[in-house]
Order: C-alpha cells, then structure tokens, then sequence
C-alpha cells in the first residue's frame, strides 16, 4: 500500500474561473505507480470547489450563470460585515463541494468518457492551493 | 489491505429516475471479504448523481420536484447549441454530487438507520455506468 | 495500513444548528498514529449534514439563510403526508452534502488556514450519530 501527495497552486487571471485538471491528475497517477485506489483532489480554501463534469464551454458558462442565480453576488451578506466581499463564493464553493474522490484502476485514472475534473475558482487573482492525495496498491 | 472493483449497469425506462442501490452494495461488500474500510460509488456519467437519503416514495418526489425548481429543463442553456438537450441534467447531478463514499465496519456497510443509497439518472433510456471501488482490512 | 473508527454524538439546542468538529477530529487523528491518509466523516442521518467552510458568525448565518432559500421548511411536501415535518431538513442536507473526506499528511489534517469542519444539523433536539473512520500508514 502506498500513499502519494502533491500540491498544486493557481493564480487565476479572473476572479471566477474553471480551470481543467485531468491532465495534470493523469500525470500524478502515472508518476506514483499505484495501480489501484484513490486519488482525492480538494481546494485547500473556502472560496473554491473541485467538480467533474463536462469540457464543453457551453455548459461550463451555464454552470457559471446557474452558480450565480442560485448563490449570487451581492452586497447585504452579514459576512461583509468583516470586510469581506466575498460571501457568494463561499456558497458557490458549497454549492459544487470542495473535493472530489476519483478511482484509480489499472494504473490510470477510471473515469467515464466524458468525465473531467475542474478546479473552480470563485475568489481568484491570488494564489491558491488544492492537495492531490493517493492510497493505493502499486 | 485489498481492493475491490465492479461496474453496475443502468439503463431506465423513465428519462428520470431514482434507482435504489444499497441491497447491491451490501451484495459486493459481503463478497469482498472486506471487513473494516471504504465502499465507494461513482457515477460514470455526468448526468447521473449518487446520493444517501430516505426511502420514502413521497421524499423521492419531493426531491425530483425540487431539483426541477433549482435546475429546470429550459430551451435556452448555451449547451443546447451543441445539439444537447440536456443541461439541466448536468446541473441537477452537480447539485446532488456523482459520488459517495461508505464506510465499512465489521463487514457491512456502516449506515444510519434510515440511511439508503441511490442512483439519481436524469438522462437516461439508454445504458449507463456506476463504479463501486471498495479498499480496507480483510 | 490502519483503520480507525469512532462515533461522535450531539443533541443540540436547536432545531437547526453548526457545531464546529475540527478540534475533536484532530483528537481522534492524533490518538491513531496515522501519520498519511484520510480521515472520512459522515453524519449517519439524512438530516444532518458534513461541511467544511468559514469559521465566522456572520457567514454562518448567511449559510442558513440561503438554505432557507433554497431549501425552505413549507408545509406542503409530499414526505409530510406520511406524518413527518421535515422534508426541508432532508433537503437542506442534500444541499450541503452528508459526508466529506480530509486529507492527513505527517500526522494532522492536512486543511488549508480557513478550511473549518462543521455538522450541520437541520433536525436536530434530539440524540445523533456521526462516524469517522479514518485509513492510512503509521
């Protein structure tokens, strides 16, 4: 049995931003040599989720739109009473869940075809944090 | 340490639909030998979600209807102009989440008595995947 | 590899109420000697439910607030026709989502500077259950 951690860091040019993680996932799989187990990716801040779903630019706006009628920006959220801004990122984070467990199997990630991971940043131009931990058999 | 993996199979009669998972999920705990660990269960597909909830046929509807309100079908998401007509699946199995990891306790699954597993299509009729991936103590 | 379990009990005052976890789960991570892997919490009930935001007043009411929104208590569910009252609980905690994994790196919980561990409880005045069950490498 084998565990593997990594960290990977972003710095989004936009404050809200869905950034594609598979490759980067692929690569640590590979890397560790575990053959079957888990790979658990989650946003080590309260103002970003992980979610799998689809790479098609369409949908991710539509996300982004439904994200924003469901938990929307707006001034009058008591957190703004600390100084923040930020409260309906803490509920879009919610909304989509901070991580995510993924199988691994035969060495590689054991997604569906058209399931891919994404970083979603909901308070970007900073930099930000998401651990990738392994457990497994090699 | 020993890990376990199957694939169910789905394909509904209904375009929605609630399907009940646990008595299969027990069946395949019992028979991996697995006596202290996690049974995890992921939907293959991104319109289709995993969940823990009641088995109370009035609940079930309750939720089906309330899915409906915070992610309604409409002609109008960007997606559609792919040819989709689905949209309103993704974000509906993003809502309740694709995936649920159990726990195992002295070789059965480790559930509140109320507690039932389902798989939640929302683009169904036609055949669909969910992968259970357990790991723990013989 | 380890596996460790323990259950967690709460009453609380209200009907609806966050208590904060982080502390007791890091209790239990240190008395493992789990020095790598992970530590699962779920709530063993289908009204409560596992999250991991802010620890800031203000932003919990803000999270209670919109589940109202989202999720609000009426009387006219469907799940209520068999004598219950809380269909909104049950949905409150589908929103939130019942379970949540977190990582353990060199011995503690590996969560970012804000990352909180929270049960929320949407039906609460009575005795509920929360197991952790945590897997790893000494």
């Amino acid at each position: 049995m084998k565990t593997c951690t990594e960290y990977l860091f972003f710095n989004t040019k936009k404050r809200r931003e869905m950034v594609l993680l598979t490759p980067r996932l692929e690569e640590i799989v590979d890397k560790s040599g575990i053959r079957d187990g888990f790979c658990f990716v989650s946003a080590m801040h309260i103002t970003a989720a992980i979610y799998v779903n689809d790479l098609e630019d369409g949908l991710i706006a539509d996300i982004q739109e439904w994200l924003e009628e469901l938990a929307p920006a707006r001034p009058d959220y008591r957190h703004h009473q600390t100084g923040e801004d930020n409260a309906d990122a803490h509920l879009k984070a919610l909304l989509l869940h901070h991580e995510v467990t993924l199988p691994i199997t035969n060495g590689k990630l054991d997604l569906g075809t058209w399931q891919q991971v994404f970083y979603a940043e909901f308070d970007g131009q900073r930099r930000k944090r998401v651990i990738v931990k392994l457990m497994g058999v090699v």
